[in-house]
């Protein structure tokens, strides 16, 4: 008989693998040493199971986000007491408002040390607050049947709770007593209690035929898998044009993009103004449809499971259900009408561009990356750009941690998201962005992962320069500007990784297309005051 | 009359003033727009008032913690709203268990993007849980006679409660509507109302006679001003001897340091064995120390105002008071054998040590610095070290984050510190912490801050190798070592930071004594494997 601590130890390791979790990213400290052994050891006899370590746990908790992000499905974080822990916080918040499946194993000292003096001892137990969906506590070194059986339930219905839409980060706090040393070697199989949950395979609503003379679908941001083929399905015979947010995993060349861009021509106003827009999923990146929508009164519906939350205030109807489920059940009653509207918001959606600097280089992605390149966005201006100009495939996949918009961790969830898929992932990013994360690119060089960072230097905060306080001269580069004067090429070489100097958009099919291992850094020069300049002579107003 | 954004927004930045602020540190933001306009203008006219602005809210937060544990004062920190203020809670962690008043302004969306789909918006308000010891909001753009009076006094009554003892954090959180900019250039003057405290100068408690026979002192960390005068009156004519904790505050050659190596004389152990130890402040460096006093049944006061807080759950009397007003009331009834008690444990203070490599670091810094140099001491074994092997000054002040003891924000820490001194400061720190928070580098290099950041580079995490899991060597080096393969010269060049190599301790003086200008990096080459030895050797058993 082993001791209890690799005993329960082990169980909550294949509690958690039976739950479906594939990936453990973990970071150094003493406290948790006896689970991440145990992990290391269970991941040698099980190839399919992966483990990371990660030295910064910052890094480390958007490095699971990028995993969770893309496979769509429960990853776990181990970290020591202390510190340590609250190191997650911004990946945690993150997962809570975009829906990401975390598991976070969180080691603490044991009961007798809290309150007391003890170093390295936090309030751990919910020290995420809200932002997590649920935590508790196991004591892995008790010897007691109950304890058992109880490590293996709980830990299955708290991952399933995680990767239950809304999805979202979970705690299991671990306080654990010295000595931490876990038995090794012991190859006595641990049998794990097996808990399945059903999963509701369609929600069914009744929904009103729909009688509006002018349809139009707004596809939002969407965390769940594309639906283009139930969209296709329904918009081909109603005619409904869609206007397809970069996140919405329905975007290809036939649907509307750079809604931004359209807004400004008067037809769209005017004769393209829609009856009813049906939104499905999040908020679009666009915050000015949104705006045409409410202003010009345009009757609204929401399509999805947490339907209801409109900042704009302006949603009539809220329609709890993926769009999926909605497209199949949804029935058109055609309008003369509609098919001339689809035809001419066509015609409008291939209005030539002329697209230069920063939204050349958006531009030229177009024309360089594969359509299964898994493609990760920054946000600030890098979201907003790809919204408007990046048309893509319907086979693309984009990302980006569009939840709490933070410019934080987005190195380390693109490295998360390279690690999931066999093709070469890229990265478009601003310069502060790769900053605020660059200690993200030590798991890039340690694990040589297959990631292409295009960088726009515009030396600072650039989204800054379109917003009013652009005007406030005198403390603007201070305050907002944050220029970094940070050579770039230092920091490839600081990590060992590839760099190249990209002087012109056209140049980055090329450079796409040459045989690389590992993470490439691709810089491309710019400067935040032409940007907004193009931006407003394209776009015609500020942000 | 301006309006009532920036008016409400002056009132607050006076009654943080008014308070006892005198640093702001910021990070770029949009929701913040106001505020930090608003104190970049204040302090433009009100040169006593200082500001910072730092990209990466984390080392922001550590940075802040640093300027606020050297001055005994409160620091602002301002962030925008979303994942840029969780960003602070390693930061507020740390302040929180080590009692540093940080006062953290987090900007917010307005109320009715709460729970909205809004983006960039998190359950702000109490996020950092049991972490902050207050939290409140206010409206800043309400125009309302109660609220202005009610920014005024509660603004100063929250500094005053984040600056009393025990201090820590709190946070006031700021929804804030669209549109952001306030008007500048208004210099009417906003009369803030003035609200004083009054503190208590001493606390008087009716200490009972000591009557026992061998009395010691073993003096803990202190995060409030030295009390070596205090000291000095009490332990001379009494001859009491006194362990001094590095972070004491009361340590100089003349008191006890190293007691983990001392602790392996039977002669400490058996002759020298007091009947009575009176604890200062809080737990110790020295785990042995505090298992010593425990397993041989000495009895033990603890002389704190938090006193009772013993994690080695020893401590039989708790008298809660600072160590100052406690050495002023306390009577000893003299023993016979007292003298040669303080004559013997100064005679095996002087014992010769045999100190090679990392060890012979920290001892060439007492021949190094001078008596003047703040010093901030990195977590793991650089701390250990110091507390075995630097004797010091009583003019020397040496901080460490030794609350929650992380590895993070340290570098931060460390040049916060150096903002607060005309001297030049030092750091002394491994390599996986200065690579944990290299961000913090940014603003060394940005304000030109005066440190000397020695860092012993044994490509890791040092202290592992001293842990049981140093056995488990299958999983070892990828779990625990971690090895960096960092080459330090290139982020001081990427940094634009003065950069050189120590080959031997015995050159630290003269590196030291070069002149030169803002933040440098000595580098001392070492091995895990070898100082593992090392220190075997000298203390005779593991950590």
């Amino acid at each position: 008989m082993i001791d209890a601590l690799t005993y329960n130890t082990k169980h909550l390791i294949g509690a958690l693998v039976a739950g479906g979790v594939k990936y453990f990213v973990l970071s150094p400290g003493s406290r948790s040493t006896p689970v991440a052994l145990l992990i290391a050891e269970y991941v040698k006899y099980h190839p399919n199971v992966k483990l990371y370590v990660d030295v910064d746990e910052r890094s480390a908790g958007f490095f699971a986000l990028g995993i969770a992000k893309t496979t769509l499905s429960p990853v776990v974080l181990l970290g020591t007491s202390g510190t340590a822990i609250t190191e997650y916080t911004p990946a945690v918040a993150e997962a809570s408002v975009s829906e990401v499946p975390l598991i976070i194993l969180s080691t603490d000292r044991p009961q007798e040390l809290q309150y007391n003096g003890a170093p390295q001892t936090l309030p751990q137990q919910n020290i995420f607050g809200k932002l997590t969906k649920a935590d508790l506590a196991f004591n892995l070194q008790e010897t007691h049947q109950d304890i058992t059986e109880y490590i293996d339930f709980a830990t299955q219905k708290f991952v399933h709770l995680a990767n239950t839409a809304p999805c979202g980060p979970v705690q299991f706090n671990l306080p654990l007593r010295k000595p931490l040393m876990p038995t090794l070697g012991n190859q006595d199989n641990v049998l794990v209690k097996q808990l399945s949950f059903s999963k509701p395979s369609q929600i069914k609503i009744d929904i009103p035929p729909i009688t509006a003379k002018r349809v139009l679908i707004l596809a939002g941001p969407n965390v769940a898998e594309s639906y283009s083929d139930a969209l296709l399905a329904f918009s081909q015979p109603y005619h409904v044009p869609v206007i397809a947010d970069i996140l919405s995993r329905v975007r290809t060349p036939e649907t509307i993009h750079g809604i931004d861009y359209l807004l400004k021509f008067d037809q769209v106003t005017d004769e393209l103004k829609p009856d009813l827009v049906i939104r499905f999923g999040k908020t679009p990146v666009s915050a000015k449809v949104l705006q045409w929508l409410k202003h010009a009164n345009i009757e609204t519906w929401h399509v999805d499971l947490n339907a209801g939350t409109d900042h704009s205030r302006h949603v009539s109807r809220a329609i709890l259900m993926p769009p999926r489920d909605f497209l199949r059940q949804a029935k058109v009653v055609l309008s003369e009408e509609q098919q001339a509207f689809e035809t001419n918001w066509q015609l409008i959606n291939q209005k030539d561009k002329q697209l230069v600097h920063e939204m050349a280089i958006v531009s030229a992605l177009n024309r360089a990356v594969s359509p299964k390149t898994p493609i990760f966005v920054a946000n600030s201006m890098p979201i907003r750009d790809m919204d408007d100009f990046f048309t893509g495939f319907n086979t693309q996949t984009i990302y980006a941690n569009r939840g709490a918009n933070g410019i934080d961790g987005v190195i380390s969830t693109a490295l998360g998201m390279s690690v999931t898929t066999k093709q070469r992932s890229l990265l478009l990013t601003g310069d502060l962005t790769l900053f605020h994360d660059m200690n993200g690119l030590m798991m890039a060089r340690n694990y040589q992962l297959p990631l292409d960072i295009i960088v726009i230097d515009n030396n600072g905060g650039g989204i800054f320069s379109f917003l009013p306080q652009a005007e406030a001269t005198e403390y603007f580069e201070t305050l907002f500007g944050t220029p970094l004067e940070l050579d770039i090429s230092k920091i490839a070489s600081l990590y060992q990784l590839s760099y190249v100097l990209l002087k012109q958009p056209e140049d980055l099919r090329k450079v796409l297309n040459q045989p690389t291992d590992g993470t490439r850094i691709i810089v491309y020069p710019s400067n935040r005051t032409q940007n907004v300049r193009d931006h407003q002579k394209y776009i015609g107003e500020s942000l």
